[in-house]
């Protein structure tokens, strides 16, 4: 398996000129975003738009994801080049109906990545899911372990974050300018660099909970999801369908949990103040 | 120009059974999300997954922003089926390149819609955008105006909100599970209704300002766009490249303005705070 890369790691945030409400001009971080166009044994695929922190494991993970690489072994070599903004993958085994399934897309509300070819919405994981139970408690540490994790939207914003834990520990995180190619690197690093990252009970997303990211963290064989944000109806479906248990708004203390029957064990019910039964409501 | 609906106005909204940090169970609205495949003339193009509000202007959109169509005029008529989740448009032209351009997919950061077909991102609005100049004073009326607008994202949370506005006045506003759907649903109402909208100088979303917002704004001919969210590095390139005065972070009385020039005027400067400098993070 051999990897080659045209630059050393990009920067993830560049500064530019704004002007506030004061009339004041500064300067402030954004998020990059940039072009990658993958080529899958010299065919095509598509064109990410990403921050461009971890090509390789991002271009491996989205095939991974994608279900257009279906074993580890079978990767021979990713190549990244930055000046013409292209990744190729090259793999012993492409699937046979390949041509079959990149004639079928689904646009998904995938933030950063919103295309999954074939019939992936209709397929299923391979094995069945651990009902892995969860403690309040755990789930609190966990949050607040993150909160040290997102560096560029601190200084940036305009990013989502995505990580794999065990218990209340942070295994790996990543951040990108969509959050579907923060899962697609996290599921190419499993791949790439046999991360510790392989034992995560627990998935964490800034995202929203849409058809597509609880698809991916079932594919990566883990089920308890949780995220910042909202659900919806096909997330919450496809959830149920394949035993995902979902806390959904998980911020402070808030959450809410969905699926949950008895895998959440209540241990640290916070006192009651009047505000906290607002929930939250930010998509 | 024919229109046919296989149902009625279908709900935004679906109730579900959450429990939340006291253990408490209640019923708890989420986002519906829909998948609709898109035909043209009978070719499968895209599946889209979407809130389901008003699909013939979201796949009229779609593909009036993906340049697959160029004229509304071209239009022969729409057919939704909900039952078998596909909407079928005939158009007198299809694109020379159609196959050339279905053959190119960018995957970006659309939250809802993350695919552009052929070089979308390389093209060029037909006409130079009008240099819009906004007053402070008309921008903090416009978003007191949309606040009463977010009606699925205030009870579901997990959509996101676009607008065409006329100065302070908001013209026309869509929610959708991805604020791509969003944006191309009001494209597609301009075509199919001869919306008031058209003459909207403003456009509005409450997601990022990433490269394919950007676009699918100055191909609209709109020069000013307002986000509650944050700005990408690719976002603001096409913002220059095209003239669009980008306000980013846009809440209360913060904003972040980016290429304004001299267009934005300073009529309504807030007193100073010691916390109004903190800037927003919120990506």
């Amino acid at each position: 398996m051999t990897f080659t890369r045209s630059h050393a790691r990009l920067p993830a945030t560049v500064e530019i000129e704004i002007f506030d409400e004061y009339g004041e001009s500064r300067r402030q971080a954004i998020a990059a975003e940039r072009p990658l166009t993958l080529y899958l044994n010299k065919r095509e695929i598509v064109t990410l738009m990403t921050l461009g922190d971890d090509p390789e494991a991002l271009v491996v993970g989205y095939l991974r994801n994608q279900g257009l690489l279906t074993e580890a072994a079978d990767l021979v070599g990713v190549h990244v080049d930055w000046e013409v903004e292209a990744a190729a993958v090259v793999t012993r085994h492409l699937p046979e109906d390949l041509e079959e399934r990149l004639g079928h897309r689904t646009v998904t509300t995938g933030c950063g990545q919103g295309t999954v070819f074939g019939r992936l919405l209709d397929s299923v994981p391979r094995q069945p899911l651990p009902e892995t139970p969860l403690r309040q408690s755990t789930l609190y540490a966990l949050l607040e372990n993150l909160n040290a994790c997102n560096e560029t939207y601190r200084s940036a914003g305009a990013v989502h974050g995505c990580a794999l834990c065990w218990g209340e520990e942070v295994l790996d995180f990543v951040e990108d300018v969509g959050r579907h190619n923060a899962v697609d690197t996290l599921a190419g690093r499993q791949w790439l660099k046999e991360a510790d990252s392989l034992r995560a009970d627990t998935f964490y997303t800034t995202g929203r909970l849409t058809s597509e990211m609880v698809l991916k963290v079932a594919q990566m064989g883990i089920g308890v999801l949780v995220s910042r944000s909202g659900v919806t109806q096909k997330g919450v479906e496809l959830a149920e369908r394949y035993g995902v248990m979902l806390i959904a708004r998980a911020k402070g203390r808030h959450f809410q949990a969905i699926h949950a029957g008895g895998r959440l064990a209540l241990d640290a019910v916070p006192p009651v103040r009047p505000g906290d039964r607002r929930g939250q409501r930010r998509g």
